[in-house]
């Protein structure tokens, strides 16, 4: 599941001075199959939500969406300026 | 990171067959260490979108806060009835 180097960059290289948000979505169903209306659902309000706490530069913010049978894996990378909103 | 173990777990045992969907925030920060309150606000906010889109067992959420030098990291785990909300 390759989304993972998104979380698993520990020690590889120096890591690049920015502050980051991650968020990993995995949705697993036994039924039929993976989500992808949810997941999508999902990333729009969790972005949403984000936004009001944080301040996110559009442009720095990568998606990487995933299936790996009946699991939906969504990843979302935010770069995040050194300032915060007040929350 | 053990809160990877989250969602590493295809291919061991086999999985319990519930539908689940699970969430997994990352907070890098350069300067001054992680951020336990804005992981913590975001974990509110999350949980609460989740909820308008499907069904959550209260009980059955599973929360694991994990932090290795600048990284905060939360692993959301949600057990999911068979049946959603109409979204």
């Amino acid at each position: 599941m390759n989304l993972l180097n998104l979380f698993g960059r520990r020690g590889e290289s120096a890591t690049v001075a920015k502050n980051r948000l991650k968020i990993l979505l995995a949705h697993e169903r036994t039924n039929d199959g993976a989500d992808a209306a949810l997941i999508s659902s999902l990333r729009e309000d969790i972005l949403e939500v984000v936004k009001r706490r944080v301040d996110i530069d559009v442009d720095s913010v990568r998606l990487e969406m995933d299936r790996t049978g009946d699991v939906m894996t969504l990843g979302i990378d935010i770069e995040l300026p050194q300032e915060k909103k007040a929350s």
